[in-house]
């Protein structure tokens, strides 16, 4: 079993309003050191063994995880370590 | 400046209707090696420098970022880049 991180992120030059509103939040509760915020997704796949894991998230990916349009993804596969 | 990485994620036993509805497309999609998806947040701050940086952030997840119900969080600080 492998477990797989996904981020998938907001290109550079897209307006991110979740990411202005927390931002504004922010400084409303006193913390004027937040210069920037974004906000992405961060999806935990398990997923079972098999020889081109990485193919098979990249496509993942690209067919319903992330907006090819406006958002960027990267992974990391490891070995799952079940709870 | 720092870049500050947040990650928050539903606590466990915490039904993840989003998760849900992702393993159920991607297993439409023909993805059946998926077994299980949960879905987080990824926050990405930009923070000008100032010496107790964690326990700001610590305190920005407790009061806004994360719901401490329902949800874990766990961040990373790092010299940001600015591109």
């Amino acid at each position: 079993m492998k477990k797989v991180t996904v981020f998938i992120t907001l290109k550079q030059g897209v307006l991110d309003p979740q990411g202005k509103a927390i931002q504004t939040s922010l400084h409303s509760l006193g913390f004027q050191e937040v210069e920037d915020a974004r906000v992405g997704k961060y999806i935990e796949l398990h997923v079972e063994d098999h020889e081109n894991v990485d193919e098979r998230v990249k496509e993942m990916c690209d067919k319903l995880l992330a907006n090819p349009v406006i958002e960027d993804y990267r992974f990391e596969v490891e070995e799952a370590v079940r709870s």
